[in-house]
């Protein structure tokens, strides 16, 4: 007893998603097969609703309904300081801590010559175009700390050289609240580097 | 920084997915998000095509995409032997073991006054009329073992009662390849007044 072709492509469909192997997808489609039609009816038009409505903002490239997204039209946002982040999530993560009170620049992604990433994939020439037409005053790099993250960060200050503004990065460091026996010894080694006073 | 309504209302439409709680309903919005259209389209185009080409086939309720399934409609299949399951799955999992080559029948759901589920909330009505028209030898009543599984088993014997049917349940006993110390004591004495001989 095979699924029919029309199931087979709904588990192969939902196996799109992250994480979700076989068995879950087929758990899925039983699910919504079993279901009244509304279920997934109104699945499908979430999905295309999204796709049609929401766009990258013309300037940071973040999620937007609007050409403008609601951060970048947020008058009471610190101009000057923006903030350099791979993957639209990566906002989302950083607004939720609410210690960030500046702009944002979507990369879409990270340079990887062995993933075929060049900078014409990136949204850097846009960043560049942004930098020159309003420089802000720093700009934080705010990349994975792998080798494609400190390729495409070393990428990126290479870009912003010569112009007066100021490159950072997260300070790396021991977790809140974790103690010095959960730490790997090269997170150690950095914490220690950047030591800070505490009176 | 809170999702707009239209992120929103993906990530309800994906919570509706059984075990899909707000977390990963969260990520999978946020990888389509991310993705190229065609993910989200494709998910969509598959949902709404099971939903438009399946249905209940005629005779035994079980998924179709013909008004009588491929199971109904084998030829090589005992059609003097019946098996009554609850949802469209059960099938599938019986097909799995092969153990069965007879027809089923798909009721939709178990009776039970609590969750409001009367008789003709199921499929009763047409199981009834399919043993007037063409009464098999045997039905197998394979409903899970719990109070609303038992009460519908027993419905249904009852209404079958008087007819020249003989009235079956899968076995209960202990799990292929489980030992004693794993059986809880209600299976292990189902096992034990179900004792068969060896030779």
């Amino acid at each position: 007893m095979e699924y029919s072709p029309i199931v087979q492509e709904l588990i192969q469909s939902l196996r799109q998603l992250p994480s979700v192997g076989s068995r879950s997808a087929e758990r899925y489609a039983l699910f919504l097969l079993e279901s009244p039609p509304e279920v997934s009816e109104r699945l499908a038009r979430a999905l295309l609703e999204v796709k049609s409505k929401i766009q990258p903002c013309q300037q940071c490239c973040f999620f937007s309904e609007s050409p403008i997204c609601p951060i970048c039209a947020d008058q009471s946002r610190d101009t000057k300081l923006w903030c350099i982040v791979e993957k639209p999530h990566d906002v989302l993560k950083i607004e939720k801590t609410g210690a960030f009170k500046g702009l944002y620049h979507v990369l879409g992604g990270r340079l990887s010559p062995i993933e075929g990433v060049a900078p014409e994939d990136l949204t850097i020439d846009l960043l560049k175009k942004r930098v020159e037409e309003n420089p802000p005053d720093e700009i934080v790099i705010a990349l994975s700390a792998d080798v494609e993250g400190e390729t495409t960060s070393l990428f990126i200050a290479q870009l912003l050289k010569g112009m007066p503004i100021k490159i950072s990065r997260p300070a790396t460091g021991l977790p809140a609240g974790g103690g010095l026996e959960f730490a790997d010894s090269v997170t150690l080694g950095f914490a220690l580097n950047g030591r800070r006073q505490i009176s």
